[in-house]
């Protein structure tokens, strides 16, 4: 079998999704850098595999996708009997697939708004826009709150198993508690239990020491 | 069998969604009208079916879910004998997958953006901002770029066949349709042609109908 192969930055919280699942899966893969820096996403072989530009890409044989989190959807349900099983059956995929929605849809442009803010713009030089961080803070409380709210009920967003709608939040999460907004997560306390569970598994450890190799 | 329920807002293109689905499926539903004008859906009855306070929200028997692509797809995988197939199966549903990532989150944010400054703002009395209208028109041309170079390869956006990776995209379609920015989709041969045709669908246009009743 040709191997799973990851085309992307490790810098990148699309592509790190996308390690958290093959490590979850503990699934051998070739991971090929793409270099943000020189555009290299820009140019004609990376649109090829990705015709947005974008990182990462993703080849599984003859199978080309991109998308992370379609690249985590296909992982888990061709590789079902690897690793962790990141989905589950029936109805509560019902449940599951709400909760896959709403890190989409809100929790994902409110924390990559937050993280471009606070912490990527800083890295490159620019400055972060205050007025747009305590908006999005302002947002980020109120979803947060439903969060709570819903991780009181059970012990993962899916239900009670750690799943896809869990893992696709590791990146953004990992990214925001290495700055001061860390403190509306520890406010709640469900909300921090199930951060330092989710971010203390074993594959998304290996993941992270990928970041300072 | 209980009846399926849709809370919603005929004019929200969320809850079109799930009527498009729900008419594709030849599926009998309750319509009960959320009113947003006087702020019922940020009251506690309805944040009970969906605690971001946003339509729609959807009953199946005990089954109780919010967030539109989430509803569905739980539609087409529970009652995938009815109507017309909107999933396909194995690699195929991964390209599927691909394709309805790329409409939540390279399509949505920017036609989203775009049927709020040019239907939404005018509806309510605001004031388009013409630089958002312009930025974000130079994205949609790039997406188009993207959408013309696949549908040249396949007929639909997941495949040779109608799915939800198509459906997704009709609410903001039909409302941009209605602007000037109609001729964006219009220069682009292979993308005019996919739109009329999913315009045309008969399950579509049983929605349209419900807005100008």
């Amino acid at each position: 079998m040709a191997p799973l192969k990851v085309y992307g930055n490790v810098f990148s919280t699309a592509t790190q999704r996308v390690f958290a699942c093959l490590h979850e899966k503990n699934l051998d893969y070739d991971f090929i850098n793409v270099d943000l820096s020189t555009g290299e996403h820009k140019q004609p072989p990376h649109l090829a595999r990705n015709p947005f530009g974008q990182v990462p890409a993703f080849e599984d044989g003859d199978l080309k996708l991109f998308e992370s989190r379609a690249i985590t959807l296909h992982v888990s349900y061709a590789y079902q009997a690897n690793g962790t099983p990141l989905i589950v059956e029936d109805k509560k995929m019902s449940i599951q697939g709400v909760w896959m929605e709403v890190e989409a849809h809100q929790f994902e442009p409110t924390t990559g708004k937050l993280a471009w803010e606070v912490v990527f713009k800083p890295m490159f030089g620019m400055t972060t826009d205050d007025e747009e961080v305590v908006e999005s803070e302002k947002k980020l409380e109120v979803i947060l709150d439903v969060y709570e709210a819903r991780l009181k009920e059970s012990k993962y967003l899916g239900g009670e198993c750690f799943t896809l709608a869990d893992l696709h939040h590791l990146p953004n999460l990992q990214c925001l508690f290495g700055t001061p907004l860390k403190k509306h997560f520890e406010a709640r306390p469900h909300v921090k239990a199930w951060c330092e569970d989710i971010m203390a598994r074993p594959a998304w450890v290996k993941v992270i020491q990928k970041l300072s190799v």
